[in-house]
């Protein structure tokens, strides 16, 4: 301790386990590291066993007991209460809490710094001179650094913190986003988002179809909201582009796909550059295309850019597969975003083929932004 | 209320929003329900606004203003307290809770059932009569059903809960698991895991290697940690097939691979059945073989399978590609585990194309367990 010290270092004596230890003993250890010299205490809670009633009796003890040293919580999620117990710990006498970003740690990792950080704010109202704007990109940042992808669900970060679909839920979000949202998405940096799918309600829909330049009357969003319920219930997502097909079948609109493929091969292996050809009409005129890529996908999706490319400027925005599980024939889903100018839109493509699946997505979305309902066929809406 | 009693229904009224809402309006409401015949009560915590101070003293308040109805608690996990505030409220007066498996829910999800029940077994010692042993297998059926992936750093059912790296840790393990185990894998159906990477330690390395009939002596041993904690520090996962190759060439062993790619072809596309030919050299032969597939990859593993499959018993037990985000030519990174009698092996294939990383991850694990070093080349043990 001393010698740390000496060269001018904080010194944080951590008990390692010490949430097991008999307090008699910890509390003897941690006076004579502070006889030692030692800055400040932890009693680290390795195997995540704290519960909220233990963790308040455990603190309030230590610094009764050694009042004038800083002390610190570190805990772990082997049980899901790491985040409960650091505030638990802030609370009955912890001055600071080690946290880290996604919760990375030792197995089920320790508590988060975005929960603890954005709890501590909105609910606390304690003031952490941290800039939680920049939380949802940092978190993005360190997944895929450390390649430890999050759950969906996850709290505060998760893809679906700020997803509505639900009728009821979209419905009161749009009229007021307190109703379903328990602090502004602004606060980490993110934006809110209404998903079609199962849950969906015709508030939501009506928005999302707006937006493409789809404005279908009352009779027709209630058909278009049945179907695409239908479609949710058998657990799908509907992105843009079938919410797209949807109304244009139920409001009657010309299904015209200016993009059609009529052929598209692909060879890669060992001693082979990937190389895809592709053949597709394009408002009725045949354009061939072929290209090279790092493997087959890459190879088909830069032949659909280049030949598409020629009559629109349309940016791939994200192309994701999600993680494949079980054998080499699984169904593989990938979903893409597109722009083009200031319009967006997403696609998916499914089919045991990740090359398949990728073509389709990508000109189902590349559909999307190509059709404009307002200024081509349809004269009836500005 | 009265028609679904009438029907023999259990009835339980659940209000919206409860726990942002005024306390007296609530507990009139809910004595209005109770009057009206409602069977349970249930202030759903929606928007997961909830902490634990607050539950304790709501749970406290309703049980006193209405004490002899049944109370559910019902919580979100935006902040990521749903788990906490769930245990709080049921020692606080509620008589059950609303759970989902995964967490699954609206936004960031509801309270786990997985974390719930174990947390009550475990650490709170009261018996649900809920089979715990069949969590981890539900969790991933659910899963995988639903679509959610679940991070590595969950909770009692992510990947990562008992997989031990860190050499203390492991060290630990091997000596007693509950050093480092909050409790028994067994309880929820899973087993325990050493893994090599970053944080190995020396124990862990020499369990990992004597599976595979390596026994490397102290100062190889050493080699070995240093070498597999190099690749480690640049973020990789070490596969039992990356720790292979670091023993053979560490110990001075014949660093054979029985089984070597000669060239591999595939070819796919929409008009065309995903086909492979692949020409190994197993054992110095030379195999040929085709393979149609449902997609390139599915094509080549299949050649793979057909070619080995004539002199080797190897199963394919898993194949996984983790997810992909950012563009078509992303990284893609193929795990599979393997298994040949009741020998296991796992590698790893990283390419920016999917179908030779897939063919990379299959040869590399079948040339681990097509290597025997005891019995082979190596006759100094048994």
């Amino acid at each position: 301790t001393q010698y740390a010290k000496d060269h001018g270092l904080t010194v944080e004596l951590s008990a390692e386990d010490a949430t097991r230890s008999d307090l008699e003993f910890l509390t003897r250890m941690f006076k004579s590291g502070v006889a030692a010299g030692a800055d400040r205490l932890c009693p680290c809670d390795t195997v995540g066993v704290l519960i909220p009633e233990r963790t308040s009796v455990l603190y309030f003890e230590l610094k009764k007991r050694i009042p004038n040293i800083p002390l610190s919580v570190h805990c772990h999620d082997d049980f899901g209460l790491a985040l409960a117990n650091s505030i638990i710990a802030l609370k009955s006498g912890a001055d600071q809490a080690h946290v880290t970003m996604n919760g990375l740690g030792e197995r089920a990792g320790n508590a988060s710094l975005e929960e603890l950080a954005v709890v501590l704010k909105a609910q606390y109202q304690v003031d952490l001179d941290i800039k939680t704007e920049l939380i949802y990109e940092t978190s993005r940042l360190v997944s895929r650094i450390t390649d430890f992808p999050l759950q969906p669900n996850k709290a505060i970060v998760g893809e679906n913190a700020f997803v509505h679909e639900s009728g009821m839920h979209t419905h009161g979000i749009l009229a007021n986003p307190s109703t379903y949202e328990p602090f502004m998405p602004s606060m980490i940096g993110r934006t809110r988002r209404i998903a079609s799918g199962k849950h969906s309600g015709s508030t939501g829909i009506r928005a999302s179809l707006k937006e493409m330049g789809i404005e279908p009357n009352a009779e027709q969003l209630k058909e278009i909201f049945l179907r695409v319920k239908n479609i949710g219930d058998k657990g799908k997502r509907v992105a843009d582009s079938d919410l797209q097909a949807i109304a244009e079948v139920v409001m009657g609109l010309p299904t015209i796909r200016p993009i059609k493929l009529e052929e598209i091969t692909v060879v890669t292996g060992s001693r082979v550059t990937s190389t895809a050809s592709v053949r597709l009409n394009v408002n009725d005129k045949i354009l061939t295309e072929a290209a090279t890529g790092v493997g087959p996908v890459d190879a088909a999706i830069n032949a659909i850019k280049k030949a598409v490319g020629i009559v629109e400027p349309i940016q791939l925005e994200n192309y994701s597969v999600k993680a494949i599980t079980g054998g080499t024939n699984a169904v593989t889903e990938v979903a893409v975003s597109l722009s083009k100018g200031d319009r967006k839109s997403t696609a998916a493509g499914v089919n045991e083929d990740i090359v398949i699946a990728s073509v389709e997505a990508m000109l189902s979305g590349m559909n999307v932004l190509m059709r404009n309902y307002n200024t081509n066929n349809l004269k009836e809406k500005s």
